[in-house]
């Protein structure tokens, strides 16, 4: 038996792991100084080749020991990560997570409880239960028994959406989204072998509810037979990924309802981004509407600062859950069920599954909703306090107020590609970490403000760090041939 | 902004991070000792109400601040857990997971890449590219170019080796695998859209090459026309769930190789257990064949004493995994992607990813194969040492002489209602976690060892813990009117 390698559990655990946490904790505080910015500079070869040293052989036939092989790679890995807690790492839904979730999920981690089956997770399973139908009667206050399950993000409670809609009208079933929807809608209709999605333009940048009862009606023309309807799924968004839109969703439930008059239908809303506004009493009214929807898709990792994974995928009535039900042997035989023991195999299409739910849990125990609201509302006051310095900038050109906290923003006069470039330009210096956004044919620089302590001056530096770039010598002068927004 | 609401990155939060892990350390050990077994006693009703005790109000408006919730939660977590670092936690392939494992995904809870964009993962794409492969490398060494995926775990990576299967052969595509096969083989082809796999039967424990080879043959008489034949995938476990079985890999690539003159064919391996014997000299020879499979799937979470998540997808030629690119503006555009930006969304079927790889990698720098290796053969003598223990009591009949890890035996002369309910009672008494298999019409005890630090005298307790269960007063006498292994 190797020396090295105690185990996380047990009633020895602990006192194995504090002085291999210590290490951890030592190689972060290093990491973080030593890349002293958002993101390392150099680009994607220097970060490949520094990890790769510190790195090795991957599959060493000899250990380097614990502590060692912890201080080098996680040391590598912080100074080459693109950290979401700097003010200036702002391009993605890409949360920084709360240091008191990050501790909690050390506890999954270590304890290791696998949601499958009663008999490998007693506590956690129970956590699970309770946590998901109070996340879920929040969305759906008025549903008759409100239920989520926990995935991966919300890439997999869309599939999951989809899924529910496929099992309950049929294999026929026809999706109708906006342009603005998320690309997982695109992928669960291509996973579960459906027709492709039918795509409704967004010039305003949300689902058009008359776009989205013409689509409706234009199914008639595709029934096999008067009588016959093809049943259709369509997918709203509260948060686009591009700019934090939310569809109409109050219209959009209404003309779902009447289509169904004739035709079988369901709404799924895509809230990934804009969900977690529900603890805001300053600003769930956004959301009206989504306790209408069939189903809905949040992520708290992102407006809800949990580690990766802290997905959810919510409906108001749990027996809509009931195609997942699924039953084998040895994790659920019906005389272990008859008996008592709890059949959690339908709670998702993993089998073995971490406890994610256990950080939300004690996240939510820790700040309370005020807390959260509290972080969510700094949050968004951050994104229009962003706004209106760039509004206030002649150089740049601010497409519209955030709806949420994305605030979307290009240099006055530039091509997309001189957009493009600027972008990585900030990426490649390891000055900033800005994500960029197609709409409407023109590329904008995208700011995804998710840091609840960001600083005006941290804002004001963001935008002074852009025009810096206007003002280099390395970018090219404006080329008359191309007029701005160009695609190129 | 409320006060105790530091977050874990940056440069300030291994400060914030370090009393707060302190005392989740605390927690767990607290929590251990409290429930002084492997799983707490009592059965679902009293863990579910001590839970709930401690949880309070999910949703409260105000915040306990992080101290208490993290001590509340994670000792009330900790006593409910079914720890797989006690000795008689062998249900599952539920491993205790090494303390270094646990310690590295720490720092990827605190750091949170996200590995669907370089500009989110800068070294943790890195880390994964590099470590993929080598493990890929490992299960096809003659592959053009092993490369593999990440996954939340065989169930996963099942899936992932069905829909590679589906994009290159087509809807039409036709599973076949064993009876012994995993369940989620079956939740494949139901997610996927395809037809419902062919099963069969499996007698001896594994799928027989022949019996592939008839089921092949007997798609021609479902084949559209001659020279339209359906294709076809066949699974093939090494390892199988309930009793740690390895199929004849070489002759069933052999067989899909035959037809494949004449039928599009491709093979899937679930290594899911087995895969890791790999990295033993003394045990790899058990999965010869394995490097011959179309794709393969494992999990580094079962005999790789990982924290959940840690599965694999592995495939020899990297080209095989194309069907899965994917193309969203704001994560992938062309024109990054030219610049040198590395494309990742075509890594993974999830958006949004926690970098699992960390404590895979950290774990293999600092155990080295050799390490790996010492653990994986510890546990499979310390199975094959419980079942010797068995054997040689009389009262009890083995039923095999375990091929990986796990131990089925019964009580001799129990009926399989008698075998179900003894089962229960260890486990409402909080004595052992024992899993149950059905095999043969028979149902079994099963033991999954995967403690690599169990004793022989843990494996002598838990014999008598079971023998005990045979003495006690609650067991109602042998029925002479229902033989042994009787369904019920």
């Amino acid at each position: 038996m190797p020396e090295y390698s105690p185990l996380a559990g047990g009633a020895e655990g602990p006192r194995a792991l504090r002085p291999l946490l210590d290490t951890v904790l030592d190689a972060l505080a290093e990491g973080a100084a030593a890349r002293c910015g958002p993101l390392p500079a150099g680009g994607p070869e220097p970060v490949r080749r520094r990890l790769e040293a510190a790195l090795g052989d991957p599959l060493p036939a000899e250990g380097a020991g614990e502590g060692p092989a912890l201080r080098a790679l996680v040391t590598a890995l912080a100074e080459g990560s693109a950290d979401p807690a700097d003010p200036h790492c702002a391009a993605h839904l890409h949360c920084p997570p709360l240091a008191v979730a990050a501790a909690a999920d050390l506890a999954a981690s270590v304890l290791n409880p696998s949601l499958d089956s009663w008999d490998q997770a007693p506590a956690a399973s129970a956590l699970e239960a309770r946590t998901a139908a109070a996340l879920a009667a929040l969305v759906h206050p008025r549903g008759p028994a409100p239920e989520a399950l926990v995935t991966s993000g919300a890439t997999e409670a869309n599939l999951l959406g989809t899924l529910l809609a496929r099992e309950r009208l049929g294999h026929r079933l026809r999706v109708i989204c906006g342009a603005s929807a998320h690309h997982s809608v695109h992928r669960a209709a291509w996973l579960l072998g459906l027709h492709p999605p039918t795509v409704l333009p967004t010039p305003g940048g949300v689902l058009d509810p008359a776009a989205a009862h013409e689509a409706l009606d234009r199914l008639d023309r595709l029934d096999p037979a008067p009588g016959d309807p093809l049943p259709a799924l369509v997918v709203a968004t509260a948060g686009t990924t591009d700019s934090g839109a939310i569809d109409p969703l109050p219209a959009l439930a209404d003309t779902v309802a009447a289509h169904r008059t004739h035709r079988p239908a369901v709404l799924h809303v895509d809230a990934a981004y804009g969900g977690p506004l529900l603890f805001s009493p300053a600003r769930r009214g956004l959301l009206a509407g989504l306790d209408r929807a069939d189903s809905v898709a949040l992520d708290l990792h992102k407006l809800g600062w949990q580690p990766v994974a802290a997905g959810l995928l919510t409906v108001p009535d749990a027996p809509a859950l009931a195609p997942l039900a699924h039953r084998t042997d040895y994790l659920n035989a019906e005389d272990d069920t008859e008996a008592g023991l709890p059949d959690l195999l339908g709670r998702s299409l993993r089998t073995t599954r971490r406890p994610d739910v256990l950080k939300v849990a004690v996240t939510l125990a820790a700040l309370g909703t005020s807390g959260l609201a509290a972080l969510i509302d700094a949050t968004c006051e951050a994104a229009a306090e962003l706004a209106a310095l760039v509004d206030a900038e002649p150089r740049l050109r601010l497409r519209a107020r955030p709806g949420i906290s994305t605030v979307l923003f290009r240099p006055a006069g530039a091509t997309d590609a001189e957009v493009a470039a600027l972008r990585r330009r900030l990426l490649e210096g390891g000055r900033a970490v800005l994500g960029r956004a197609r709409l409407d044919g023109t590329l904008w620089l995208k700011a995804t403000l998710l840091n609840p302590h960001v600083q005006p001056s941290d804002l004001a530096a963001l935008v002074k760090l852009v025009l810096d770039q206007l003002d280099g010598p390395a970018r090219p002068g404006p080329r008359p041939d191309q007029p701005e927004g160009s695609p190129t």
